[in-house]
């Protein structure tokens, strides 16, 4: 049958390549983009080759952007004295819709694992120590995730920034907004409790 | 922000014509995208598109095929007088993966909606029809889903292909084998007492 033809194995197999789609929804999208019209197909290939052939990483802070440098780099109006360090694109694309945020980016593309052989070359740590020496910040915020090798990447991250002798802060871990004590997990019930904050 | 960007909107658009894919999750794979090495993403679209231009329809069932006529209109060990009418390509696949059947198909590529103004011209009976004709079928199954317009179909198609004289039959509808009675839908357990057969 068509399905088993291997044009088709190698379109399900490029479709299973997409984050979280396994062997079952790469074959629903596979069918369903063998019955759109060819024409619709070429339209959907070109829009995704011309948009990955736009977008590059700026040379600056390594966000992916389509000019050089990037929006955010190139804006007069954000806080230069304010860098915040994200793991990934997706990160600094949070803080960007949340709003809150005005100073500058930097994406790590990675954190450390010793364990999968990624050490500081590998995310250029050497190139954002350049950046902040040459720049005019008074603070770093580390907006690494909350993983093990998050933290550990902050911890990391703060010794070296901190030998710059600049202010380096973390952002805060706790109970999420509108979230119940009874939703949290340990780890994140332990964090809301050492973070803790005077209000009186 | 890239994100902004009028090439990754086309590219978040594209990815949204994936079925079940809405907005989060067409930004999630676009984001994948863009971080994969743009030979990779080359791949990627050069597998949709391969493929996509290597299938066509099978001018007799209609199926998907990269052959023609397709591999199960051309097997002489399937039972030629045997022949399953399905809505999508999607189902034919289901019982082949079944392996119970070993008739031909006849794939209507949708159901008769009124509403939608698909009419039986949009479907293709009479070549449907003509083939019925031309054939050794002996027993026409009628496997359209079991929703409203899958339900018509089967009634409008029981009679065009009654009419040439040809045994045709619907497949079964009840409580899905392992299912319990409890999870079942009215309309099911009704269909299943209607269908009910004598064991002794």
């Amino acid at each position: 049958m068509f399905i088993e033809s291997p044009v088709v194995q190698r379109m399900i197999n490029a479709l299973r390549r997409l984050p979280g789609v396994g062997r079952k929804t790469a074959e629903r999208y596979c069918l369903h983009l063998l019955t759109m019209a060819p024409s619709e197909v070429e339209d959907f290939c070109d829009a995704i080759g011309t948009g990955r052939a736009a977008i590059t990483w700026c040379p600056s802070c390594r966000n992916l952007t389509d000019e050089t440098p990037c929006s955010i780099c190139s804006d007069p109006r954000r806080d230069q004295s304010l860098l915040c360090i994200v793991e990934r694109p997706v990160g600094a694309m949070a803080l960007e819709k949340g709003g809150a945020y005005r100073g500058l980016y930097h994406v790590l593309h990675g954190v450390l694992n010793p364990l999968e052989g990624i050490g500081p070359d590998d995310l250029h740590i050497d190139q954002l120590l350049q950046r902040i020496e040459a720049g005019s910040f008074k603070e770093v915020i580390i907006a690494t995730n909350a993983t093990a090798e998050g933290e550990v990447t902050a911890a990391y991250l703060a010794k070296r920034i901190g030998a710059l002798h600049i202010k380096v802060s973390r952002i805060a871990h706790g109970v999420p907004m509108g979230g119940g004590l009874e939703y949290a997990d340990d780890m994140t019930l332990i964090r809301a409790l050492d973070g803790r904050a005077l209000i009186s």
